[in-house]
């Protein structure tokens, strides 16, 4: 099996290094991802500058290639340039904090793994319950591991992303794996406003992660619960409910 | 009535000119968008870095607050600090290109509109199908006028959001207003390899647009058949019937 691996926390974060070790143990892999932090880069594409690529090598334990770009850069030019061959599976992550509810339209992990999933490969967006990069995430790693192996196996084909959230509890604490959807969480949003040593007004976003979504099979509230969630996303957008009923709404 | 008005291509462009002119003539408008150019943005927030806002005036015909953001910054930026009053609508564009398709992912247009909704505001990305900066936006501004009053009027609520696609085309040439789903075209990926004066390689992306949707019920089909398209957008992303087998697939 090969694995394009790749991650929005940076090339150098210990996340994906966890991902990159314990995916070795059944695949091929390589690692093309960001070379500084993209985090809640949504799935911006560089268009208006061009991208450089340079060999990363983490002490002889990680290779790989770093981009001056996004994540979803990194797997469009990791299919086109840097690959010989397509890979079976790409995987992202392990992201340094959960990708759930509406924080996976700003996930960087995730649209990596959307790139993947656009072009017909499985692909799995791996983010671990905490944003600490001390945090031991070889836990993280083995589900990773276990839920690449079992997608692969199981011939699931084109158009298949499984969003991957793994709890920050000790392995013996986690109590196995839950299939979840999207919740409805959202950001109370809110800035700061600061003022610099000139004088001049900034602002930084200050949200406050509002859990209002209790069901026990949406994702924030599983991984509370102690589960390793998947949810499998797609990207059709459609309203389709509205969109049968806006004639008479809007009566055009 | 009272609307927002953010865009991706930068404040200083004539597509969020022609459209806070023409929406002038039913609301109070205010202003809120990115300084520079931010095109496939995609739905990236700034968290690592302040903001800033600055008032912006185009020669007394257009006043507004520039953010050095993305359109998101900018929808959340003006919800919560320069706004008194929660506006009706908040209508993002008019974008220089469409947002049809796989588009839709990567657009800062569709973005800052999807901030508004993801509020509980009915919201409206307007694009126009065209890259020049010397087409004539009027036609387009004209149709966001009419839907931005029809869907205020349906009072049509919470978690509304509309993509609007106005053909290139003179007035007279246009057939109607077409309600479609987002279609399913894709892009060709590919990189441009050159090198740079020093000699160091770079990458530039190059990808084809493949209209391989021909349904006339979907967007890319229905704007090139010269209709004025409107696809209503929601972010549930759970792909329901793979959640639905996923444990006989992969057995967990």
């Amino acid at each position: 099996m090969n694995i394009l691996i790749s991650n929005d926390d940076g090339i150098d974060s210990p996340g994906i290094f966890a991902l990159a070790t314990e995916l070795k143990k059944i695949a091929n892999v390589t690692v093309v991802a960001p070379e500084s932090q993209q985090s809640a880069m949504g799935h911006a594409l560089t268009i208006n500058k061009p991208l450089r690529l340079h060999r990363f090598d983490r002490a002889g334990e990680l290779f790989g290639y770093a981009v001056d770009g996004t994540p979803a850069d990194c797997v469009k030019i990791a299919l086109s340039h840097v690959l010989d061959v397509r890979p079976d599976l790409v995987v992202t992550g392990i992201n340094h904090g959960r990708n759930t509810a509406v924080n996976i339209l700003y996930s960087g992990t995730v649209s990596g793994a959307t790139e993947g999933m656009l072009t017909g490969i499985p692909s799995i967006a791996v983010s671990h319950d905490s944003h600490s990069y001390d945090r031991d995430m070889t836990t993280a790693a083995k589900y990773a591991r276990i839920i690449a192996a079992k997608l692969h196996a199981s011939g699931l084909g084109k158009g298949r992303l499984l969003n991957v959230n793994v709890p920050d509890l000790p392995e013996s604490h986690i109590k196995g794996i839950r299939t979840v959807r999207q919740g409805g969480s959202i950001w109370e949003d809110s800035f700061e406003k600061r003022v610099d040593p000139f004088g001049h007004d900034y602002y930084w976003f200050s949200g406050r992660y509002s859990h209002i979504d209790e069901d026990p099979y949406s994702d924030d509230q599983a991984l509370k619960d102690g589960y390793v969630t998947i949810t499998p996303l797609r990207f059709e957008l459609t309203d389709t409910e509205l969109m049968d009923n806006i004639q008479s709404f809007m009566d055009f």
